[in-house]
């Protein structure tokens, strides 16, 4: 017999919890941000420089800094806005959590409240690099210094089903940054991982693990997923971050270099432009966190308005194309989800 | 009672052995490097092949390729080219070597044959990384993918001391590569190198320890020597060389795309090509392994004559500045010899 068809109004359950401590740029930019999404939010922030509110407001005037050692903060802070709003997507008062605070704290605070999937070993913070024209996505870009293979091959499944889900990309090629393209290239580690990943069902999985792949492959964009240790992974964002913004501030010293120089640079301003938002951090929003149970989106600490909103659309795409779904899905048939354990926990 | 001068001349040293095998350009480009030079070279290879000698030549038609394990490849094979050249300048036939072929094979051929340095663990791969208009030295860059704290150590100080002799930083300024500023921050390896550098004299060893360096700082001149292990510097280094060229590249692309920001592009130019030169793998001559007896160069696999010219002088200058004895002093006086063993040896 059918369940009669409620006429009361459902509670409108908002999105995208957002984390309004913690961002370089303050509460307002972040309020503002969230606004331009077009999403529903709840904000978690302090309520009296919260003026204009585009949403619900959860008064949370407490930050936890960067600098705070992120488990005990979050455990001793609970009523710190990162907190809470880790809290209201663990208890499913929201769909989706975005931070501009501390990677720290967003990561502790999701393991305790938003917790991890069952099975996965080790969350991962997922960034795209900068590689004009072609999104690749690098993980683990720093949740976990040390890790261990059957964490790697995790981060590989994770990062493609991710792709597949959020970007589009049909098939997503993964590749494991080592030293070299031959098998025994790399630490021990890493060989372990190459092994277990050549071993899988690529067909069921819908991935194509390509080997090993270097630096300069990664810029080329020989890959879609690049699969590294949180060590390695976050010297190699910051790097390459770096990197990209050298050498396109010399190009601009170039350009300013002489009037007849200078004239040249207004010619090619709209190109170069170009260029700088697609290798702008705040383009693509923010890293993920892949492994929690709920899309996690870390916006950049320094992010605009701009950004936070990229931020927040992530966020909402990533819940309206059920990535975690897909995520379990992937780790589950491919059958790398750890075993032993019923269900998971946090540390 | 003074020594009576000798009357007959003195058989002349070669400098610079060189290795022209392996070379992706030919050995032509090599023999052409190594005339530009303008040092005095002895030289490996195909003696059909060199029509046109700038030196004494050894006939070494045998190459030993990437794809072979080194040492294997350096133990089985003695007549190669690249064995031939460390076993001159082992056995004090020439000061200095170089190679543009098989970085590993250079490697192996220069632990048998070169030796290293009475006290020091391991060898590594030193190589400028792309920062425009700051010479920055980053090791490892490859030649050890796992390392205990102590090697660490080593590094460091042997790339202060080759960056004081050979590029003339009075007092160069040394980073760990981490992710985090804080000493606590990195690997368990990483934080016990952290601690141990920290504890160094710096004033006896002529450096100053700035603590962790991460990646964008890096890229920003922060330090003049960036140290960690061989797996994440081979990362770092061939993602910065990438990205280099994938920016100016875009740069490149943005300046063909239409006349107007052709013309833009022809005005500048010129200021465009000295940034390219900079970034340019040619123009520092090739990467340099410290640690051992006398200076070894690895040229570029893809140099060219010019590349190979740098790379030759850029040993020279290493002989010329002491770069090996300097680097001894500073490891003895720092305290930071390996103990127990009175010998170096071979693996």
């Amino acid at each position: 017999m059918p369940h009669p068809r409620a006429t009361a109004p459902q509670p409108t359950l908002s999105v995208v919890a957002v984390d309004t401590g913690g961002a370089d740029e303050g509460v307002a930019t972040v309020v503002e941000g969230a606004r331009r999404a077009g999403t529903s939010v709840v904000l978690f922030g302090p309520a009296a420089e919260i003026a204009d509110p585009v949403g619900e407001v959860v008064d949370a005037p407490l930050v936890i800094a960067g600098d705070e050692e992120p488990a005990h903060a979050v455990r001793s802070k609970p009523e710190a806005s990162i907190v809470q709003a880790a809290r209201a997507v663990g208890n499913g008062r929201a769909k989706a959590l975005v931070s501009a605070g501390a990677t720290g704290a967003a990561l502790a605070a999701s393991l305790f409240h938003v917790k991890r999937l069952r099975g996965v070993h080790r969350p991962a913070i997922a960034a795209l690099v900068p590689v004009p024209g072609h999104p690749t996505l690098l993980l683990d870009a720093g949740a976990n210094v040390e890790v261990r293979p059957e964490h790697l091959v995790q981060f590989a499944l994770m990062g493609a089903a991710f792709m597949r889900a959020v970007h589009g990309v049909e098939r997503p090629r993964i590749g494991l940054l080592s030293v070299g393209d031959e098998a025994t290239k790399g630490t021990a580690d890493v060989v372990e991982a190459h092994a277990r990943l050549a071993a899988l069902d690529a067909d069921g999985g819908g991935h194509e693990f390509t080997g090993n792949v270097e630096g300069h492959e990664v810029t080329a964009g020989a890959v879609d997923v690049v699969v590294t240790d949180g060590f390695t992974g976050n010297v190699a964002l910051k790097l390459m971050e770096g990197t990209a913004r050298t050498v396109t501030g010399a190009v601009r010293d170039a350009v300013r270099s002489s009037p007849l120089a200078s004239l040249g640079g207004l010619l090619i301003r709209g190109r170069l432009a170009g260029l700088r938002r697609e290798l702008d951090p705040n383009a693509v929003g923010g890293a993920v966190l892949l492994g929690l149970r709920r899309p996690v989106v870390i916006a950049h600490g320094g992010s605009s308005a701009e950004g936070i909103a990229n931020a927040v659309r992530l966020a909402r795409r990533a819940v309206d194309e059920r990535a975690v779904e897909r995520t379990a899905d992937a780790l589950a048939s491919a059958g790398v989800l750890r075993s032993g354990g019923s269900a998971s926990f946090a540390p």
